[in-house]
């Protein structure tokens, strides 16, 4: 068995070596290519959606594993530095614009140079000229910083309105498709209606589950698709709280779903270019929401699965590139008072996510909750247990919470409590909570931090990030570079050459 | 026995289509084999001593730039799994002994399986067989975990002794090189003297600097060297300490030099296998010293670039690889109060290692130093200024401490003027000191945050980890994969063949 076990491995070693060999032989151009973005998806948050997983699967095995993610088994690997002319840690606007445009700027600028001077042209530009159609779907609104660096160039992202209206009238798109626009009338509502500017450039708006699924290239001559707004944010809902009303008999569309829809409309024989992009994730981590992140990091995994099976039929025209833009919130797994200890499957008691429980807590201050009230909403929705609780004595003994963690949650119910405007915010209550609600922060602490899990921070961090590529000239996307040679990858990859100006 | 017979026929195919690919692809084995372990390197600590050190020699750069260091440019890249049989944050006995033997153990086994019963083959028991020379080189004590892993076998890295003797009557080294052993003559002082038994199996003792700048194959038939212990831990000093002493004349070993001499030691025409252990990169991440870790990285990195040049003289026949054991301390680029801003310049004040300061505060201590003697110190070391400081004016004004921060400072050094039994330790101080010098600590913790670098944790972490590989066979370290797979790549590349028992 051992000799079998050798010869096997031999063989595997020998497979890695030819597949390696040939791979960077292929010179084949990519003709379907995908790029996957998870806004805010550090190597922290895979590794923590991996170990969640493998704990979840196998909650009694021997040696605690962690289970694969679609992309994580892709063989071209590489390490991507995310930082922009602004700071180490940059944000999605200058980040996206790197990666679609291959040219460095300032933080909140999409695809103008850092002096707000000139704009950059875009791989999906270049894609489109070569007679490829082009997709972006991103699970927040499409006029973010993500979705809006593969379409529209601004000088500041904040201008949602002319990010909206260039992608309408402009020719890149065939298909967009996510939340919805945050400005449809302009900032002030004084503008035309962006709907009837997209009618007029050809674009069939479709925003009803049946209409998404029976996508198809009869569907129209350009698709804009808003998936319904049921989460009230212009944006999908969270996948924790999807999968808890799909269970409870919702109709909710999935990141997943959208990209199989897109797939369907987008397919033809000159090709696609179609940026994905899980985008909650990154506010989930902004909110050191740990099992909401996993979450969107495992709906995000889903949607990279729809892809891997198109490439089953089309192994030697696809491509497909998984990274993120930056990493949110310097999430990692271990934390000071844990120590080397890790509990993944207390994370398993969270059913909500910090959005859906913001509003609980919002109720709670309009109907006068008491602190009692409060405890049995996060047990209920977070698995704390007080240690006065009913339930305390059949509890998972880590989950019962100690009388620190009792006067955090105290502390923070005290200012929930109030009305925002009465709320006195220094230092220490920044450095607490971050702006957020202080009693949905300080439950997804306490939690995090029994699980093993901890971040230090609100906002974006410098790490670098894990690229995953796999298919048509994947080899490429191998080694550590900045995110600006994403674009001059893409650009290899499908045989491009960039204007030389 | 049809499988058998099938897998033969696949394994032939393969390698007759491996072979028939490209002479120059399908490479000889690696003859020279160079593997470096920066203990408690993930990411976060790469990437922060790229951005140190970019800042440094860019300071008026428009658009902050990381440096490369001398491995970051490594083509292949991989990323590897870390945990171990006991959590997913694993120590580094479990993750060496994973690298060195293919095989997952507990937390604190150094190649026994978990159930401390049976002994693990090691990469370079293989290699030592197959006539290559063996080399283990660590900046911290010869029998500490890592280096421990490359040559005994003993169910508790505890056993100082038995793995000092393990290596001194065992055949696999040629030279062993590092800081010194821990008990030389048992934890009892009351077994026969380790040099003695050294001696005795051949070695001949090295600890001088010239001897060791001097070493040659003339040098002895096997060599074991400690550094002369000038940090007084049986370890090499810090490379932040060693630099501001070495400028002030003192004549100290770097890690570089030390790997020169091993090569110089080790070179013969049937090749080596070399482990080299960046080891104290891993203590200053426990005590959560960034600019410390950032010395350690450079001088981990400069050790590397020795084996680069060596590298440009046999380049079809060695093979670099670089990567580390696990996370330590949680260390992030982004901090909650700093946000998207980062000031690495600020790291550039620090002269010294918690180490040497903790040295000042136990004289502070005997001295009954007041709080201002002790913010003088920190201002000279860390650059940190009070507001009442005469030279507050003429500081960054970053780097003027608040009032939140001089309260921290003044809590510190209330706890670190009393003796260690009268502090009284509870949960929260835990979390502020993680066992370490308060004062020293918290004017880490605080020029750490204010340059926007932050940690979770005083242990190590369950991140996975970045690999970079160059020269003969690196590409087999391309990909995802898991620490004990690390093992079955040095195996293949250097086309050794696992025993089959």
């Amino acid at each position: 068995m051992k000799k079998l076990l050798s010869l096997l491995l031999a063989l595997t070693l020998c497979l890695t070596l030819a597949v390696s060999i040939s791979a960077q032989e292929a010179t084949k151009p990519a003709k379907y290519v995908f790029f996957f973005i998870g806004d805010g998806m550090g190597g922290p948050q895979i590794s923590a959606t991996q170990y969640y997983l493998g704990t979840k699967e196998n909650p009694d095995a021997a040696v605690p594993t962690p289970a694969n993610l679609s992309f994580t088994t892709f063989q071209n690997v590489g390490l991507m530095t995310t930082y922009d002319a602004t700071s180490f840690c940059p944000d999605s606007a200058s980040t996206a614009s790197s990666m679609a445009a291959g040219q460095k700027t300032l933080s909140g600028v999409i695809n103008y140079d850092v002096n707000k001077e000139h704009t950059f042209k875009l791989v999906t530009e270049y894609a489109k000229e070569a007679g490829m159609k082009v997709g972006v779907l991103s699970s927040v609104s499409l006029d973010h910083a993500t979705p809006a660096a593969f379409y529209a160039k601004v000088p500041s992202r904040n201008s949602y309105y002319d990010i909206a209206v260039q992608g309408m009238t402009g020719t890149t798109l065939d298909l967009l498709a996510g939340g919805g626009f945050k400005q449809p009338t302009g900032k002030a509502k004084d503008q035309r209606d962006v709907y009837e500017i997209a009618k007029e450039n050809g674009f069939t708006f479709i925003n009803d589950n049946e209409g998404i699924r029976a996508l198809s290239p009869e569907s129209g001559e350009r698709v804009l698709i808003h998936l319904p707004d049921l989460a009230g944010s212009a944006a999908m809902q969270y996948e924790i709280d999807r999968r808890r009303l799909v269970a409870e008999g919702e109709d909710s569309i999935s990141l997943a779903e959208l990209t199989q829809s897109a797939i369907n409309y987008l397919m033809n024989d000159k090709g696609f270019f179609m940026m994905v992009e899980g985008g909650k994730l990154d506010w989930s981590c902004h909110a050191n929401d740990a099992a909401t992140t996993i979450y969107e990091t495992l709906a995000f995994a889903d949607a990279v699965a729809v892809a891997k099976e198109f490439a089953e039929k089309y192994p030697e025209e696809t491509l497909i590139v998984v990274t993120g833009d930056h990493e949110t919130g310097g999430m990692t797994i271990g934390y000071a008072t844990t120590w080397y200890d890790t509990y993944f499957n207390y994370l398993e008691e969270q059913d909500i996510s910090y959005e859906d429980f913001d509003k609980l807590v919002a109720g709670m201050q309009e109907s006068g909750a008491t602190f009692a009230d409060a405890l049995k909403s996060i047990e209920e929705h977070f698995g704390l247990v007080a240690p006065d609780s009913e339930n305390a004595a059949n509890a998972q003994p880590g989950l019962v919470l100690t009388q620190q963690e009792m006067a955090a949650l105290e502390a923070a119910y005290g200012l929930s409590m109030l009305p925002k405007a009465q709320r006195v915010i220094g230092k220490q209550e920044e450095l607490l909570y971050g702006g957020y609600e202080p009693l949905t922060i300080a439950s997804n602490h306490i939690l995090n931090n029994k699980a093993g899990i901890a971040y230090t921070s609100y906002a974006h961090t410098g790490l670098q990030l894990p690229v995953y590529a796999t298919g048509a000239n994947a080899y490429l996307f191998m080694g550590s570079y900045d995110n600006t040679n994403i674009f001059d990858k893409f650009m290899a990859a499908m045989a491009l050459t960039p204007d030389s100006n």
